[in-house]
């Protein structure tokens, strides 16, 4: 459905007048998982919502992540080759084209919810919302922080914090966001944030373990980068096998949150999946 | 008014947790002209409002055209090293970072409009237009055509096209904004979108003809550009007496549009400005 989605609402690659619309859909239909629209649907149904209504949020969340991706995987970030087993959108269109193509689908994510079905109260509350989970004191500001990180030994908080702004806070919003459309209350969207922020950070923790277990292949994009760059990762600074056993705590304390309301177990699996995925 | 309030919504250079602002500022704060909220604010007042109720609009205008020059300026695009006569943002804080700091400055200015003080509404409609107006079909898309027109040759229909998106389309908004959030109605909107769409195309023609005929001293970036780079100009497709008389023909257009309500004449003289301006 999101995939369908997303083919409708960018213009074809090759539309008049720029060719832009082709670097922007490469990265964009990369065979990314789809975590992030799976967990805003799958979080509407929880609601007892349609899953259709909250198409916008989740495929304006993917072009964001998206456009995320292109950013880190540039030289002058991450300098990586390979992402999801294809070649990195600056090896393909050029470093140029590459930053136009981010700045592109995270223009066009946001433009989407400004332009979406809902009342113009509830496009203006998730704007400003995706906005402070992707600006400099989220995405933004974990990206900076882990920029830096390669070049300064930082602790535990500090790896905290920085995984909490760089990815916990986009997948938090992931999940409440269904709760702002479907106007759930304040209870239902906080106790959907805790358990958006749990399984953000254990999510990257399981990144940061396949990196050091998993392979190139296995991953679709190069293995073992972080102990190379000298990035601090959980398994580094607290172990592997404390890695995996505070990942489980956190997806333990993601599940209590949402027990209450999640009658179908949708969002228990979806847990369980984060800590349990081998890429 | 407009630097006051970029300084009061923008979070101070060192403050926890991340040295972005630092990044973000030094941009901000270079000494830039501040057309496009002149041109908000000015509009504001010639449609009887308080400029004041426009100053989120303009501040969001100037944070994304600034975004625009740190990104314009990598070593990927232009390979700018002076902006209005300092080192660029890349030059004093990496590529990396500026990249991000662009990236945050984009996200910034749209999370200001989704809280600012007007109606749900009017903020969806500002953020909906601003998005068009900086995406693929305007600035972002017109930089694309930029970096293509390097390597071929482009004709005056072509560097219209790619003029009038990278800059008139943004200028153009300026105009628009006051109108809707002062809610003129669409004929006043319309009048102003070609006002802002004329004076936008006038202002890039100046530019070209600056770099040929200023010095680096006098422009604060690096003048004879264009020529080295091989782009495509209005001076060097048309010649630049003819190009002269392009921009002048544009700002009478543009003035004529705006006659029936310029009563205060400041529309008039900000057309006339752009048209004389030597830097």
């Amino acid at each position: 459905m999101i995939n369908v989605y997303l083919d409708h609402v960018l213009p074809q690659a090759d539309s008049h007048p720029v060719p832009i619309y082709r670097a922007m859909r490469y990265s964009l239909f990369a065979g990314g998982k789809r975590i992030r629209p799976a967990l805003v649907l799958m979080t509407a149904e929880t609601l007892a919502g349609d899953p259709e209504e909250l198409r916008a949020v989740a495929a304006a969340v993917e072009m964001i992540h998206t456009y995320s991706l292109i950013h880190d995987d540039l030289p002058s970030m991450d300098n990586d080759d390979f992402r999801r087993g294809n070649p990195t959108n600056h090896r393909v269109f050029g470093e140029a084209v590459a930053i136009l193509a981010g700045d592109a689908l995270l223009t066009a994510g946001l433009k989407l919810l400004s332009d979406a079905a809902y009342s113009a109260e509830i496009r203006c509350t998730l704007i400003s919302q995706l906005t402070r989970a992707i600006g400099t004191e989220g995405m933004i500001g974990g990206q900076v922080l882990d920029i830096l990180s390669e070049s300064k030994v930082i602790d535990r908080v500090e790896l905290e914090m920085l995984h909490g702004m760089k990815t916990a806070s986009l997948i938090a919003f992931c999940a409440v966001a269904p709760a702002i459309v479907l106007q759930q209350g304040k209870d239902i969207e906080s106790a959907l944030g805790q358990y958006g922020e749990a399984i953000g950070l254990a999510f990257q923790i399981v990144d940061d373990i396949l990196d050091v277990e998993g392979t190139t292949q296995s991953l679709g994009k190069t293995a073992g980068k972080d102990s190379k760059a000298h990035k601090a990762t959980y398994p580094s600074l607290i172990g592997l096998p404390e890695s995996k056993s505070l990942a489980a705590d956190l997806i333990q304390s993601a599940i209590l949150s949402i027990a209450p309301f999640d009658q179908r177990g949708y969002l228990t699996s979806f847990a369980k999946y984060i800590l349990e995925r081998k890429q």
